[in-house]
């Protein structure tokens, strides 16, 4: 099942965890695990802390510290940095599910990784373990 | 399937192996894969060398050197280190099972990524491909 | 199904997308997804742009200035930063399928991180919720 993400700046993570749990009501997961998965090369997934805006602030922080634009780069379109942050954060989680529901940690949300926006992205959510309903 | 494991040190990789193995056996997988999750938002999983220690402190030494603390981190709990290093490793690995047993690589083990330890963290390993009998 | 990979320099990043696709079609993979897996601790696996062959020259760049060699290194093979860069990459990635083929982003290939070649590698590509079908 598609999801459709509105990012809302260059860099922005995206918290779409409650997305993904109506994903997962609408496939008729009960048990088992959800795949959620961002078919694009500028924006990624990751799980992290969900309570404190901050967190996601800080980590858009450090990755800019950790992948800065350099003159070296050769692509064209000045958005290197954006395709090693998607790989450094990757382009698939997955989610566990029992009882219908997804089964994250206490702190876990799961953002889409916006690098290159804003746009509107889209998110594959799947239900592992029972082909007939995936994606 | 939950496992609980204990780090001693505020940094550590916790070689989880053998543990993960014995669940395989237990939840009575034979052949697809495992899901071992971790369900923090400081510690993650991955899998790397386990032959020779040096290798998981070079790692540890490393990660301190890419994302490093810093006065503008935002998050007042004084562990955005911990929550960057923890989605550049990840939130969950995957390990092919094939009779019965982990198939990793000669070289490869399972760590727990801890990042702000010592604590009691949990693992949820599920089997892949048979719902009825993951976690 | 166990694929071969012969790398050609120190680090690259060997496009694996078609082989990866004849993978699924002998398997005989409909709906689901596949997950690639690559038994090694100093070779990867990532998602990311295939169309411009600059943009693996410079996450290869980039990840040279992220990860580089310190003297303070203890493991003794000097392959300590091939080793982190695997553990950024990750071990693993899992591709939607649909229809029979992969089911990657319009600009996304598979890619093989060699950090500490040139070697002939292996990746292991196996069927995600089709335990009979899994390597």
């Amino acid at each position: 099942m598609e999801l459709s993400v509105r990012s809302a700046a260059r860099e922005e993570f995206v918290d779409v965890t409650e997305r993904v749990g109506e994903v997962v009501r609408e496939l008729g997961v009960r048990e088992g695990f959800v795949l959620v998965y961002v078919p694009h090369t500028t924006a990624g997934v990751t799980i992290n802390e969900g309570a404190d805006p901050d967190v996601r602030r800080d980590m858009l922080a450090a990755l800019a510290r950790i992948v800065h634009d350099d003159p070296s780069f050769l692509h064209a379109e000045g958005n290197s940095p954006a395709h090693v942050k998607t790989s450094l954060m990757g382009s698939s989680v997955i989610v566990p599910v029992g009882g219908g529901r997804l089964r994250l940690g206490r702190w876990q949300s799961v953002y889409l990784c916006e690098f290159d926006g804003p746009r509107t992205r889209s998110m594959w959510v799947s239900a592992g373990g029972s082909p007939s309903r995936a994606k």
